[in-house]
């Protein structure tokens, strides 16, 4: 690849690069010394459990690293050992060595599915954090302003409503910041809520008279209900570790439209590909839900296998695109009439009251007829004489056919 | 002394007690026991050139030394041993370990000549503050908001300037606090200038489940042109080193005002007693120079001894106030005729120039007929056939006789 070419292919879903002609110079260097750039991506200790939405940026720094880049996977273990000392954010919990330990384990264990791990430097940032001691931390906070960190979105706004914040939160960026000086960044990688941290690191190593990183942001994901970040919370997420079976229907379940974006943030396919697939889809050539089952099964290939990609299509085909149910099918007869699909649920004993037929819906754990349900749209369902019934799935295992009396 | 009899006493001179019924309390609690307070007194350990401003606060963390309390005096060398990182702040130099002991050694040559030093702790905060290391830092700063140390009046003010504050300063006022917790200190002392970071001590304390200490806060004592704060960089100091005649002199050299103010802060004088020789004074039962010579002789006392005092006042006498010049004397003839003082500085060869008389003057240096010279008066020399000559004074040992040719 011509040094044009790497920049596009490594601009791809990107929302910004900061800035790309630094970029660019970095990648001639490299190509003329043969010195690898050394590409940063930060972790949180506390939240092994990665989803799609996770590997956005997972899979820029697989770019980085098929160009012969070295990645850095950081995980930010010192921060993790301190916790939130003020006991106010529950998201920053105090974690033990082992905890630390055993989530990097489980870290490495899904982001070598994305990652080669001969090309990436998995470290911990307490290796210099611990070393600065108190002294070198105060030697470290002299190098900003308060000014400069207090400009931060968050703290902006919290400032402005009078809400308090606590002093160490303005030291954690500054540790983050630093994890660069230490790690002699070139690239740091992040999503838009890390666009701050990641322009204090390029103000940080030009204090510590160091080349400033470039800053390569890449999108939030949506959630498969195509609205909302996706998020464990939300219950709008695809996680890696999922079943095949799994992975595969969540990816089915989205609208078109999330689909060309999952296309782009989730394959390798080029902007010029993709542009193809979509021409196809919009002339009827193709039909939109088998581009889809392309994507899933490209995305079951990521973190499982091509086989076990295959035998989740099928699977998905045979229960239902055709219909078939499969073997643990349960009959069940209710009385003729239309009704809201959280009030069958309880009705046929699926859920135990409206609220946890909700949360199922929610937690996108309910199909109807083979789709995916979400709580976007209103479900009626009409059980009338002489027409079909339907097929309501619950979770993995409980698949029920509904029906009106004979 | 009661209970009652001590908060009088330990109240002399202070502007404010933050607050007065918790020391009370304190005190109360301490005769009942017999466990005496811990008093907390921090010095800065880049200035050990003690002078009569700072033994304001000295005398009162003696007061409490003398009514069986444990006088801490604590060496601020962590700081010291960081300096300013970001080199904005002359007055905050970088030491090494070594300067910082000679340092410890001068304060305690001089602090002890008013403390007791078998009742004295001297403590280095360097002790708690390294063993805190980076991530014990950031828990400290966890128990303070952002708001609450950018209330500090230089703080706010810099914001509203929008001049630059460098995230370390927040950090500084925090290790001071934290001073008071590792001590467990029941009372702190500080000039007006430390109310700030005596009242964060407070918070901090309360956060750290410790009861809060009592803030005593004395006055900046006004230098010997009765108006600026004393400062070695104004020079109008007195410093505690210096030899018993140069105390003395310029005691001597005061304003009747200013002396009253000298016996409430720097002797242990009662209020009552005060008030009486202010009315002896007033009545003119006394003379206030007499009372401004023992003044000046308690001074001399306390940092050398009662006969270095005796023999200082009458060396002064023999100098200046008999008009007896001492052994060195030297005449000098000039022509007759007025002249402002500086001029006749520089064509005695006193000074070398009209700016360098100046400064001897405003130095302090110069004295006229036995009475120390200030910038304030314009003094006119008259040189006159038939009358006596004057006599000047410049430094310790300079003493020129001028007069008019016979």
């Amino acid at each position: 690849m011509t040094i044009d070419e790497q920049v596009q292919y490594l601009r791809k879903g990107a929302i910004e690069i900061i800035r790309e002609e630094e970029l660019r110079g970095k990648l001639e260097r490299s190509a003329k010394t043969g010195k690898p750039l050394r590409v940063k991506l930060g972790a949180d200790p506390t939240a092994p459990d990665i989803h799609l939405g996770h590997t956005v940026v997972i899979r820029k720094l697989r770019a980085f690293q098929d160009l012969g880049h070295t990645a850095i996977f950081l995980i930010g273990d010192f921060t993790g050992l301190i916790g939130d000392p003020s006991g106010k954010t529950a998201t920053r919990p105090q974690l033990t060595r082992e905890e630390i330990n055993a989530n990097a384990e489980t870290y490495k264990r899904q982001i070598f599915k994305l990652l080669d791990p001969d090309k990436t430097e998995i470290r911990f940032n307490s290796e210099w954090m611990q070393k600065l001691g108190s002294d070198g931390f105060i030697r470290l906070a002299a190098h900003i302003t308060v000014k400069q960190i207090l400009e931060r979105d968050d703290f902006a706004k919290r400032l402005a409503e009078e809400r308090p914040i606590a002093l160490h939160e303005l030291l954690y960026p500054l540790t983050q910041a630093y994890d660069s000086v230490a790690l002699e960044a070139d690239v740091e990688l992040g999503g838009t809520d890390q666009k701050f941290n990641l322009l204090l690191g390029r103000n940080l190593q030009r204090e510590y008279k160091q080349e400033a990183q470039v800053a390569v942001i890449t999108p939030l994901l949506e959630g498969t209900d195509s609205v909302q970040k996706m998020s464990k919370s939300l219950g709008n997420y695809i996680g890696i570790s999922e079943p095949p079976s799994e992975i595969f229907g969540k990816i089915m379940s989205i609208s078109d439209d999330l689909m060309w974006r999952y296309y782009e943030l989730l394959t390798d396919l080029t902007i010029d590909q993709i542009a193809a697939l979509r021409g196809v889809a919009d002339n009827g050539e193709r039909n939109p839900r088998d581009i889809k089952a392309e994507l899933a099964k490209k995305i079951v290939s990521d973190f499982h296998s091509d086989a076990e990609a295959q035998r989740a299509e099928e699977e998905f085909n045979r229960i239902f695109r055709n219909k078939q149910a499969p073997d643990e099918i349960e009959e069940r007869i209710v009385a003729f009439g239309d009704r809201e699909l959280r009030h069958l649920l309880v009705e046929l004993g699926l859920a135990s009251s409206n609220a946890e037929a909700r949360e199922l819906i929610k937690g996108g754990g309910v199909s109807l007829d083979g789709e995916r349900c979400n709580l976007q749209t209103k479900y009626s369902i009409s059980i009338r004489p002489g027409k079909p019934g339907h097929d309501i799935k619950v979770g993995k295992r409980r698949f029920v056919r509904v029906r009106g009396p004979k």
